[in-house]
């Protein structure tokens, strides 16, 4: 990165860009974008989140992307409604993506009846299965596996050895980053620990328009029918997708996640990392899962829960205070019954007297 | 799957292959298998779960999979011992497996001492290390990696971007789904946090017959001796296994499962999802552990375990159920507290008084 | 491993190279070194773990590494400082390297403007990108994909199936296990849950001499600036680093963590396996992370820490020891409560007769 010759452009055509508002001198000219710590002159950073606001006054950067709650600074501004937002924007102007010129590779493996777009990419060393469709503009980087009659559509991304079993359906404009598998069976064995018998799977995997798959991350086959992905969803690195379950439109799941079968979460669900979901429950619509978390049972919408078994994040705020203060209750705990012990004695000696 | 053509059977050819009793029309034709919420006419379903008995009068089915407790319905039933495993017999019935007719590829990249049988079917970009032995009905799917000296035996699956480290030993109708890596190097370092010295890896990975094991889970190879996958376990998806672990047979993994170096399970053993085992542990046969726990010590056998650290399920649910009243319980040590406190008080009056 | 031919090489020999003393008889000759349930005559072996010493007399090796706190013993003895570390020391004496001897394979893909050292080694199926730069001794598996500008240093290691995308940097003796990704983005959206826009990840990662990365890690590229693994760091199998985390010198990280964007990790930090860190912390020189914590926050230097949320190891060691007994707990509480009633219901019964 850092080798890349950058375009110079003067502060204002960026504002102009992003929408912004210039504070400052607005004839400066930016090279790059870099984080407030490293940049310097000819930069542009930003500051999206609050807790940096202090940072603004040191930074050697030659402007700052700020949200309108700033209003001077010494540095040159451009003021945003969302500076995250304008961030993401400015980078596409900054850093516009990079493209080898291959088109269907000599050395890729096509078979017989599938289907290529003429301006797909297919770089050496991919396979193509049996009556595969691969759409325009789609690009299938090195060591990329598409089943038999597996259907890629327009601009999706595969990175280097993603596995797309048989018969899966993949939208448009979705990414599947390095090591992706998409269509493995199904974890189905009838007499689990005894017999172990193999339940054939034969449903498929379904992902709809503008989802983003992390590295590594699997996702099974349905048993029967499909495992379903629906648009605009983003799952992170390692996650784990098991047969049929349904992931609702622009969910976030974070790394290392696990969702067993048959389990459906609504639209604009954000799971943190490393929780886990039992099979066969539902999760209702803006739902947030705390990382680690474990999900037992079903959840109605607009909730946060935490912990493992999952509570509310209310409840589960007041049961972790009790559990620091476990030792401390108890201690009170046995100085209770001591002190009842006494009044007991004393009592009994009133009694006596009585 | 939808775009198969399927050949209709009648229901009393179905239910004779499956060992069943028909219980309505005999005669019914059925194309194909399918969910209870997504079947409809010409479609046999099943009723596997209890709690989705309530679906059976409601399904478009043609005909339903049912167990001998169901006595009588308005639908035609099939009625076996185990609809589940009837379900696994019926699948490979109407989805027998589709094969590529690919033999050896000359695309396939075969060093030189390797031996594959003629029947093998080797995919172009697979590579077969020296002296590697590939047995009859092998399937190595496109960018397989067998390294020197691996033996894979008759009828075992690779799927795409396998690897299997040198030495490596594959049994009988093994199946290693997309991304699986066998025989890594174990995580051994002497002066850990200090020097982190390597200690070589010298081990192997022996995986046994009828083993499956899900996309991207990792078995590290012995440190010196073995990792040993005995017969009929089955792995789900990236569940981590280090050096020298022992799994017994017919054991189930479920994903995101860590177990850590050298220790041993028995037979029959089931361990949930995200669980992790720490090392150099023993768990007897047939021993349940729920989801997520962590297990660090040895378990003896014929036991459910739960939470982190563990301990026997019963003990669990009665502690959990404590926990979740750890609010109310510090409020009634405050009250008690006070009660105690004016208890006092008034006792300290009496004996005045006296 | 079991059908390689070893030279023998007399105990005195041994002893020598490992700088350690012989207690018995020096002249036998030793073939291979096994563990020491497995050892037997011409086998080697040693006692790490004191744990395993009454295992000593036991042993049908030949000859044994032990510390020097052993004495005596009826085995043949070499006496060392650190047997684990002699363990790694003569297991390079006894296993060399097999090297296969390929050079740059005609069948890999190498990209306009790569630059690959006349030594290093470039298997069949391996792809290098643009401008990328493969310096002597390296060794590229098949399957392995190395992006445009990328630069690999001298006598790295990558196995088969390992992605690094665009840009990054790997230095000396590195070694990255089987399905490993290096460089895929970030996970950085925009309005997360409604918009998920996605924040191009425009950074790389530098991982530094003498890092070993187990099978399937992932570690994102920075989204701004970069992702950095320090000199010395030994990271597990099937672990999640996010962009913009930096790890120490000499760091260890287990199986299955995850460490969340931005966070900064020390020096000799030690991760035990499934832990979460969540992002933008810091965490101190030599602190111990327990398996399966949740790090919530900043943890200063020299510190051992466990649980979720994550505590002082002794405060959890007193907490989990109250949690065990919290049905007790809940007992006694019941009983005092009952008991202060009575005792209420007796002094009503003095203060009525006073």
């Amino acid at each position: 990165m850092e080798n890349m010759k950058k375009t110079g452009r003067q502060l204002r055509e960026v504002a102009k860009f992003l929408g912004g508002t210039v504070i400052g001198e607005e004839t400066v000219t930016i090279y790059n974008i870099r984080g407030i710590d490293e940049a310097g002159e000819g930069d542009l950073t930003f500051i999206a989140n609050p807790r940096y606001k202090n940072k603004l006054e040191e930074t050697a950067a030659s402007a700052v992307l700020v949200s309108p709650d700033v209003k001077e600074s010494s540095r040159n501004l451009v003021v945003v409604e969302n500076p995250y937002l304008a961030l993401a924007k400015a980078l596409t102007l900054f850093y516009p993506e990079e493209r080898d010129s291959v088109k269907v590779s000599e050395d890729a493996y096509i078979s017989e009846g599938a289907e290529i777009a003429e301006d797909a990419t297919v770089y050496p060393g991919v396979y193509v299965g049996r009556n595969a469709r691969i759409e325009r503009g789609v690009i299938l980087y090195p060591g990329v596996f598409i089943g038999n009659h597996v259907m890629i559509d327009e601009n999706s991304i595969l990175y280097p050895n993603v596995t797309v079993y048989r018969r899966c359906r993949i939208g448009k404009r979705v990414i599947l980053h390095a090591g992706v598998v998409v269509g493995s069976d199904g974890f189905g064995f009838a007499n689990p620990g005894k017999d172990n018998l193999k339940v054939p799977q034969v449903g498929i995997v379904e992902i709809d328009d503008d989802v983003e798959i992390g590295a590594n991350t699997t996702i099974d086959r349905g048993s029967l029918g499909k495992t379903w992905i629906k648009k605009g969803t983003k799952i992170d690195n390692l996650v784990q997708i098991a047969h049929n379950v349904v992931i609702g439109e622009n969910s976030i799941v974070v790394a290392q996640v696990g969702i067993s079968g048959s389990s459906r979460l609504g639209k604009s669900v954000i799971i943190g990392g490393q929780a886990g979901l039992v099979g066969h429950i539902e999760v209702g619509d803006n739902v947030m899962v705390a990382a680690q978390s474990g999900v037992h049972d079903d959840v109605g919408p607009n909730q946060i829960i935490s912990g493992s078994p999952h509570m509310s994040h209310r409840k589960w705020l007041r049961t972790q205070a009790c559990i620091s203060k476990l030792p401390e209750m108890r201690n009170t705990l046995k100085s209770l019954s001591k002190k009842i012990e006494e009044l007991e004695e004393k009592i009994k000696i009133i009694e006596s007297q009585a």
